[in-house]
């Protein structure tokens, strides 16, 4: 009784049905983050620093406690004391303490009867600050006079003589950079800047709190793993994990920032507070950019060297990230990934956590890889451009592949670098005529996937259908992808599996739906569930045979007799066997609970054609090619729309999109009309490509593919604003003020 | 690695903790049936039959359909057609096809966007009728020219010649009654009646259901068993079982009635045909009481033997049981429990189920058998009046005890009848001296008790806390007996343990709390996924210390080394392992699913005193004792709890709960004022012994205790009548005007 894919030969796997929660969100059935009432909820509102940096001298609640409709004001006074490490930094960045740390950071919150009266309390609310100096940019608060955001915040890693707003350290490499770059005919040097980008999910963090006076309660709320939230509010509460129960509802976009707390404890102890009423709470469009998490801002210097026909000998590089106000910007992985696109004998990074007065970085889709590949692909276009090598050919010289050992140490296995570069070389865009003012660009990129605690269940139905429970919230299709698994390992229509995302009260503990693991490692966990069920449908149609149950072999959703016994019984269908399986021994389901360490990164070139309006500096995509490696699709169009989504957000991330700081330290453009986002008037239809190197450590094949899409978008937006102008750009974003005045410089000079 | 509770020595166990849904209850937080509210939601509104039998000639809804604010009117035309056997009936009963079976059978329903709307428009739906003859009493319903309610509703069973109104027959016995007859020296032959009883629940039925045209959809509602809610719904609509997830609200009450469907389809078909939009549907008391299953009425015949020094050589019972407009009654189990008390070598049971114009029955606490009880105990206590012997002393002379045959079959093993009614006559209440007009009635009941189709799942939680989903509503307290068993397994405090109730969406099959089940199955499933998990603890702990997972035990909340290795690594707590089993594998759960088989019985016995009014024939309950086995009382007050709930149903039926039919065939007092179950007021304060005879067939000894309590009190009260005046009232319930009658018939004959 084993499945049989080893051909690949899928029958449901591979097809692209319509999606089961399409129509409920079509017709806005669909249950989002504030669509969550319960009779006699309280709305919260949340009162916000105005200060990039202050000392909260005192907060006075007593006017907004006398308004009518007001039953609870909560300040840091209402959160246990005592709490160290990621949870403290979780607890202030809630609810700020002694100062506030960023122009946003919560100061109090207050529940009321309606959102406006808790709107109007807030206000009434009174925060005496004392303003401190601040700082924003990362390299400035590396200098020696930038103001201590927090003493003592620096762990171990950090060499003497630092600032102390670097607050982590990291330096690895191997082979002799000197040696290298000795072997190299051109060296280049070169320093680039990233700006924070915002996730921009459509839909504003949202939950429900409920808790009662003996600290147990209920939370429904938007995220990407309520397993998360349910560990770090109740750390940041000081209660018992299993005290709160979360429910996720469907979510609006997360792209990683939906990973982590920021209203969801507020709206729990707004509730404990106000006698155990639960408590709505709704961030609009600007407490979600001034207060949730952006990505990093970085600067990084590059050093690579390469001989004329296009090896690469040597590459260094150095990372200065921040993170906002807490230890976490993503350098550990920016330094791990920065050159992994390609096989290099001598190696070096350097990376620098820095913290600043800036809201707490979140994980935003392939967190910290974006950046070092603007700053990486950059430099090896522009070599390629001097050498006179075409950028495809000399990416195939140096290529990661299977049993080539990785810039971050281990080897790597089978990987789809070579195939989506030789798909992109070989697809008609990469051929198509440019015209005056127009330029391609073409950058690879990669993310590492992970799998992660993970948790699932398959439950058989009384008529043979599916349950199949997951706690990785679906977010990019992972119901309908886990539903094809499910048919395909029960060998029944697709139609027939039902998938539901567990809360946390009824499910093993899983992580969020993020590195990309999701259709990986639920997937390998609903397949490995559905085998048990198979296995045990097998032993009852075995029983009822009177044979051994390792001469059944399960096909096309039946049990049926093989070997000696081989056409001796009918088949039982799936349907046959569940509606006897109260008299057979009782219900039948499968479970999976692991770390699933097959995970397998994927890898994706893309191409780009832009043209630059010369009269206003104006970036505009012609097409885009996105070629990556998912080692199975399961369902192809959401994989596509994964490919395509990275995509938008990379060109958003590259030509627009930027946190603006004012000289006081606030947040100038904390709404989408100045926080500029790619429309669909921005973009042209991005073609996709599915490479398809299976992973050999998921049963099906399955890579993750959701993060590596943004990668490739920064630096291949550069390089073709390269090739159509002459201009490097080495600043993002890449914005038509940027182009226009470079462009006037290019002319003058 | 395992339990030792051999000698019972526990340490939560047999605690009275407080409950976990407890402050949630007192605060009014507890979210019961119509609790639940979602955005857009529709009301639902039932139109109902005003005749007991009548054909339905048009509906014409087109007044309601004009009406502002309606948006759906279903009848039964919106339901598939082609379904049979039970799931017809099903059908039939929550929609009514070609004819109205009994008065309130739903006819047509409606949505609109007030509970008020709906309510109006349901007036303006108009239904003609043509009124057919009807018949609602068993006996009556059984006699030649009564009208046929269903032609063809019989089974295989029925005999030749009986009316097509006997649906089902049921002969059973063994030994030889001539001879066991001959043998007594006192025959007495007795016929009993007994009224159709509501299940009385608090909290009528409620439920909100979302379905879209994809055929899919969620259902909330207050039930005993979602699952069964889940099957029989997706029946009657047509739909596959996993298209709809069912969830489950608090209950306030069911006791039987709340383990089938009513409104839950309409809701779910109204939603459909209003394009999706969630209809709630909440029930007032008339359409609970007219529409929603009370128990069976019964119509019984019993002749049994003693000897002179009263052992019972003979017993025979015909019991006729009328359950409504559908086969159903529960005259099976009647005739299976009728004589279980008592070890009768002769004994035969005819059983008649037979459909009448009245509301489809449904289980009711013990269904079947205290309807038997009463004929049967009341006969035992009259032979023991004629014969002069103790009530007591006769029944431990005949009680059914380990290793003696019951009178249904199957040997019994290890049961508490001897002890509960030694503990009964050394009970203080029985030696209480009665004064003028009082009287002391005894009597014995049983349930067989249930394992039935379990689910249960034990997640551990990254603190080291527990998770428990069970698939069992709580209606009697199984949070609380549940996270005492898991406490009780992993050696933790009952706080640590949060016991969720799963929806259909998120576990594998269950049946419902019913059968006195929850806490026997649930329990054993609860304990074997513990199980599961210590195990799994265990591994990590040998894998950490390198030592075999044999060599590891666990001992109090702590993995510890043991044998050779004892002493050699510190022990490792539940927290320790939790907090590092991500990166040890991964989550820890462990899973149950099973139809588990030793399930054991419950014998009890009641002793009350009654003081009767010989100026009114009123009966008050001057004292009241249960003695009952629990096999073993997991939190004693709830076990108490369920002993007085059964014990204050049991006298409300006896003494004056009925339903009262007019001669149109209309029920005469859908409303608590005129069906009056008793109020505080009416009773003492319930006495409580527990026996504890231990389960062998569960690891800590429970049986499940809900249903035996209402078995003795119909005939104890009857039999404390009798003591008091030397009536024997026959027919139930045994009211004061039935009691004055009797004297006044005493006085004068």
């Amino acid at each position: 009784m084993a499945l049989d894919n080893k051909n690949n030969e899928f029958k449901v796997i591979g097809s692209t049905p319509n999606r089961p929660d399409g129509l409920d969100k079509v017709t806005g059935r669909a249950r989002f983050g504030a669509d969550i009432s319960v009779p006699g909820m309280l709305h919260g509102a949340v009162v916000r620093s105005p200060h990039a940096h202050a000392k909260i001298v005192k907060i006075d609640a007593s006017k907004a406690l006398a308004m009518k409709g007001v039953k609870a004001v909560i300040t840091r006074a209402d959160f246990p004391e005592g709490l160290e490490g990621e949870d403290w930094n979780l607890q202030e960045n809630a609810m700020a303490g002694e100062k506030a740390l960023y122009d946003g950071h919560a100061v109090a919150a207050v529940a009321a009867t309606s959102p406006l009266a808790a709107r109007d309390a807030a206000k009434l609310i009174e925060v005496e600050y004392e303003v401190l100096l601040h700082v924003t940019d990362v390299d400035e608060a590396m200098k020696d006079g930038a103001p201590a955001i927090r003493e003592g915040a620096a762990d171990y890693s950090v060499p003497e003589g630092l600032h102390p707003n670097v607050v982590r350290f990291f330096d690895t490499g191997m082979g002799d950079l000197d040696k290298g770059f000795a072997e190299a005919d051109l060296v280049v040097e070169r320093s680039y800047t990233t700006e924070a980008a915002h996730q921009g999910y459509i839909e504003p963090h949202a939950c429900l709190g409920q808790m009662g006076a003996d600290g147990r309660g209920e939370l429904w709320c938007c995220t990407q793993g309520h397993w998360f939230i349910r560990r770090m509010s109740t750390a940041v509460l000081g209660v018992e994990t299993t005290n709160i129960r979360v429910t996720p509802s469907e979510i609006g976009g997360g792209f990683g920032g939906k990973t982590t707390i920021t209203i969801e404890p507020l709206s729990l102890a707004l509730s404990r507070k106000a006698g155990g009423a639960p408590v709505k709470m709704v961030m609009n469009r600007g407490e979600v950019l001034r207060a949730t998490g952006p990505t990093s801002s970085a600067s990084m210097d590059i050093k690579m060297g390469m001989t004329k026909d296009g090896k690469i000998t040597a590459a260094h590089g150095t990372f200065r990230m921040q993170g906002g106000a807490f230890p976490g910007a993503p350098v550990d992985v920016t330094t791990m990934l920065a050159f992994a696109n390609y096989t290099i004998e001598n190696v070096h990074h350097i990376g620098y956590d820095v913290i600043t007065n800036r809201p707490k970085q979140a994980a935003y889709r392939a967190p910290g890889a974006p950046m070092a590949a603007f700053a990486v692909e950059s430099t090896v276009d522009e070599m390629c451009r001097t050498l006179g090598l075409d950028p495809i050919e000399t990416r195939l010289k140096n290529a990661s592949r299977d049993g080539t050992r990785s810039t971050f140490g281990p080897k790597f296995g089978p990987v789809g670098l070579v195939e989506s570069l030789e798909a992109a070389r070989d697809h008609a865009n990469y051929k198509m005529p440019l015209g005056p003012n127009q330029g391609r660009g073409v950058a690879s990129g990669y993310w590492m996937n992970w799998g992660g605690e993970t948790s699932a269940s398959v439950a058989m139905s009384e008529d043979g259908t599916v349950t199949v429970s997951v706690g990785t919230p679906d977010i990019g299709g992972s119901r309908a992808s886990m539903a094809l698994m499910a048919a395909e390992a029960f060998g029944i229509a697709y139609e027939n599996v039902r998938v539901n995302i567990s809360d946390t009260g009824a499910l093993g503990v899983n992580e969020p739906t993020h590195g990309s693991r999701a259709t990986y490692a639920s997937g390998l966990a609903t397949i490995k569930a559905a085998e048990e069920c198979i296995t045990k449908m097998c032993k009852r149609a075995a029983d009822k045979w009177g044979i051994d149950a390792d001469a059944v072999i399960w096909e096309d959703g039946s049990a049926k007799p093989s070997g000696p016994n081989a056409g001796e019984f009918d088949p039982l269908s799936i349907g046959e066997i569940c509606a006897e399986m109260g008299e057979t021994g009782g219900p039948i389901s499968g479970h999976y609970e692991g770390s699933p360490t097959g995970f397998s990164g994927s890898f994706g070139t893309h191409v780009v054609d832009v043209e630059i309006d010369p009269e206003t500096g104006h970036t505009t995509v012609l097409r885009y090619l996105v070629v990556q490696d998912a080692g199975k699709a399961i369902h192809p169009a959401y994989v596509e729309g994964q490919f395509q989504g990275g995509a938008a957000q990379g060109i958003g991330w590259a030509l627009n999109e930027e946190y603006i700081y004012g000289e006081d330290g606030r947040l100038q453009n904390p709404v989408f009309l100045d926080y500029r986002i790619p429309v669909a008037s921005d973009l042209p239809m991005i073609d996709t490509v599915i490479v398809e190197v299976p992973n050999p450590g998921h049963p099906y094949g399955v890579r993750g593919v959701g993060e590596t899409g943004i990668t490739p978008p920064l630096p291949a937006l550069a390089n073709a604003i390269a090739d159509a102008t002459g201009l490097r750009m080495r600043g993002l974003p890449m914005t038509p003020p940027k182009i226009l005045a470079a462009l006037k410089a290019q002319k003058n000079g």
